[in-house]
């Protein structure tokens, strides 16, 4: 251990990296890339070792705004630096990529350091991968489970039982979160839904939820939202409930591998303290899980996790052929979803799709007829008031009406070809045209449609509407729209999907959504 | 694309990164982690994005330095930056990861994208995992060797055939390549002989050579001395010979996995333009490779691998139950190897081995009884005569003695417990002592062993000595000791190889030397 002069740099990489002179490192016996562990009268963390070329002095530190943050330091605080200890974690890796299976306590070791940035992004890489290419059986789901509760945050939540739902992702324009916290709370179920922005989709809950008020609240704040109003919509980003999922997802995303799956979703779950989930399986050719063979073996998986962890599951496959309702896109979505709620719009799938889920939890709890309970509080207005309650309650302005959401100034009519009926959807390219247009970073960008499968359809008919807010967005969507068929209107008995002249090249899209 | 003001950081972290303010990183459309295309006049480059959080202002970009060295930047130079384009290497990592092998065309963008550093460090990790978990087939070794040697530069020998060796390492001591290329220098063939330094091992042949003469010469220099001599001992290290390898060797480490053994040697003899070649595969309990099956697939592919990227190869199984000769350590080693080329010191077992290797490389290239050819050469004295023309040519002194090769100032003299017969010696544990002494990187430090396997030993009586430079480092080597069991003395019939009683713990220790 020698003891250096802290020099702030000023400088986020997201990974905690101090720079050391040639010589100071030299005499520490540590080169670039090296892991140090630094110590400060306030904490102490491994950090990466960078070289400085000039501007430093020997016997000074300078620390990126990781380093900065976590030790609370300032500029000439003295910290102590020496060669950090080899992970024990990284030989249970080793041991994993020679096709071992893990215990809990190897597991437990690796998921923590993984958050205490004791490993090497490219060593987290690699377990990653050996997860995907070997497949996790459901001891180690159990185990990384458990893992990424017990190194993350808890909410505690006095009221119980706890109910929640979460949708494994890959169909665009599913309100169901913004609709089913409002109707189960009206029942007097606790929902506290923590959800996730948008990855790979147009707009992730949270996305949604903010156009209508509030999300990014403290676990406290959660805590008083839900004692008073039963539920809450807010963004689990920050609350670092299982944190290590966060950096596991930043390496597996541009992967398009997604090993962690029932653990990820599962540990956020168990770290909410919810008892009874329904895990939603949108299913169909243009979505995520394509068959329902497939998604009846991922229910099987999930309900036995949950049993493992000591949360009562169920699974509801829906489906997944098109996008729910008609709107694509924050802003667009948050008032489809306030004008369901208002009963002004009626989207018939939409508020099937939130019945069986809301009816299934109810009956979990001990209820009968959870269905007729969930569409009664839906048509009655109760679910309504509620969530003009939980918006109130998080910050946001409970008299919001539809025409109050702002949405893109810029719009563009993507209109048919030709004649026929819309036989297919493209949920993935559709995803991408909004993204083009701006979403989910800029709210009020979208796609709506105006047809649905099995519509009939008139030559030069308008398919659906892009909105933007920038022309320069507006542009690149349209111009996407001429490389990606997002809409088939053909006759019917048009038997072709796909002609292959060529070896077809991948598809980029990649659905990572939870 | 938009233009920034460069601002130098003077921060080496070994990968080419920017600093941007979030506004700037915000308006391209890039956050923290991102890749962006970076270009200048003087060339273009892909650099990961880092946020500045204070002392940079909008318009200017950071940069560290080997974003400055690529692109020959100054304070105040003018940059265009724009978000890099997804690279198509990456679609190819996914679909391997799916099980798919890859072709030609698909590996070589993949490695092109390596050295150019369009891939993440994480992807890499996930692509070289990928093959380690699901092995590399002849076909994509052969893929691997050819994308290797056409990424990097080539090593153009008038005076043909090129022969050469390579040992896939794991034994102690071997100084097989310091006599080998005088041998077959002297005996007319060419030989240019690049080596690396140590990775996991006391002493690469780079080191050794290093203590007699300079081996950091650039390729012009190389055809220069090998035109002169037929020879020459030179590190590969910034040849950029393969350089892809050195990437993936940094990330294979860590992690303790080797899948690109094979497609590593035979690039970097590819990019040298050998034509003959010697596999030498140490085979032994405690060493890389533990069984003569086991060596014999290897040997198998190696040839099979040389056909297909046009290299007439052979292998030669080799004792690795215990270091080679009495030296570990790169001065002690260079010293051994000088000692033996002076015919003052007799090495059976060093002799032997070159003998057969430089025999079989003489058989190749045409001539008969090339074991004899060989002996007769060290025995002559021609072997050493060569020798001191190589180290005149590389800039050495050619009269060097072994008593001019300094060796470190502190000893330790590790005796024996109890009598009995030298049974083992654990190849690991002692390049562990020599490390712990200061080798490689203190030339001076390392192990001299004073008895080798099967000789009687005396209780007390030394087994080997310690040579360090550095009296912290002694006592590092000398605290190792106590842990590590390195020699093995007991009376012959004694059974027993290991009692295990609770889970065992596995070795630290990895050979990843080639």
């Amino acid at each position: 251990m020698l003891s250096f002069r802290v020099r702030t740099l000023g400088i986020d990489s997201g990974k905690p990296i101090v720079v050391l002179t040639e010589d100071d490192a030299a005499d520490l016996g540590v080169k670039s890339s090296s892991r140090v562990r630094v110590k400060s009268s306030r904490g102490e963390i491994t950090a990466i070792v960078n070289i400085a070329t000039k501007t430093l002095s020997n016997g000074t530190i300078g620390v990126f705004d990781e380093v900065r943050r976590i030790l609370k330091l300032r500029d000439n605080d003295r910290v102590d630096v020496g060669v950090a200890p080899f992970p024990s974690s990284l030989q249970f890796i080793r041991n994993r990529l020679l096709g071992r299976k893990l215990n809990y306590d190897e597991i437990h070791e690796i998921v923590k350091d993984v958050v205490e940035g004791n490993l090497r992004e490219t060593e987290i890489a690699s377990f990653v991968t050996s997860l995907h290419m070997q497949g996790v059986d459901l001891d180690e789901a159990t185990s990384l489970t458990n893992a990424m509760v017990e190194t993350g945050h808890i909410l505690k939540i006095k009221k119980r039982p706890v109910v929640d739902k979460h949708s494994i992702g890959g169909v665009p324009g599913d309100k169901t979160s913004l609709l089913l916290v409002p109707v189960l709370a009206a029942a007097g179920c606790t929902i506290p839904k923590s959800s996730s922005r948008a990855i790979t989709s147009a707009a992730g809950t949270a996305d949604k939820a903010e156009v209508l008020m509030p999300v990014n609240l403290g676990i406290e704040e959660i805590t008083k939202v839900v004692q008073k109003t039963n539920g809450c919509l807010v963004w689990g980003g920050s609350l670092e409930l299982a944190p290590a999922d966060d950096i596991f997802v930043q390496i597996e995303f541009p992967l398009s591998i997604d090993p962690l799956l029932l653990p990820s979703i599962m540990s956020k779950k168990r770290a909410a303290n919810v008892d009874n989930l329904v895990i939603d399986i949108p299913t169909g050719t243009r979505t995520k899980i394509k068959t329902i063979e497939e998604a009846n073996l991922l229910a099987k998986d999930f309900i036995e996790l949950g049993r493992r962890v000591n949360i009562k599951t169920q699974c509801t496959i829906t489906s997944g052929e098109q996008p729910i309702g008609y709107a694509v896109g924050p802003a667009l979505e948050a008032r489809e979803a306030l004008e369901i709620l208002m009963r002004r719009k009626v989207v018939p799938e939409q508020i099937d799709k939130v019945c069986h889920i809301a009816g299934a939890l109810l009956e979990m709890v001990g209820r009968n007829d959870g269905y007729d309970i969930a569409i009664q509080i839906l048509k009655s207005g109760k679910a309504e008031k509620k969530m003009r309650e939980i918006i109130s309650q998080q910050g946001g302005n409970p008299n919001v009406t539809p025409e109050d959401i702002e949405v893109g100034e810029y719009t563009f009519d993507a209109s048919s070809e030709n004649a026929g009926n819309l036989l297919w959807i493209d949920n993935n390219g559709l995803v991408e045209v909004a993204r083009a247009a701006g979403a989910p970073k800029d709210k009020e960008a979208g796609v709506l449609l105006h047809k649905k499968l099995g519509e009939r359809v008139r030559k030069g008919e308008s398919l659906f509407t892009i909105y933007s807010a920038k022309s320069r967005k507006m542009e690149m969507a349209r111009k996407l729209l001429e490389e990606v068929r997002v809409c088939g209107v053909a006759e019917k008995g048009e038997m072709l999907i796909q002609r292959v002249r060529e070896i077809p090249v991948p598809k980029k899209a990649f659905i990572l959504e939870r």
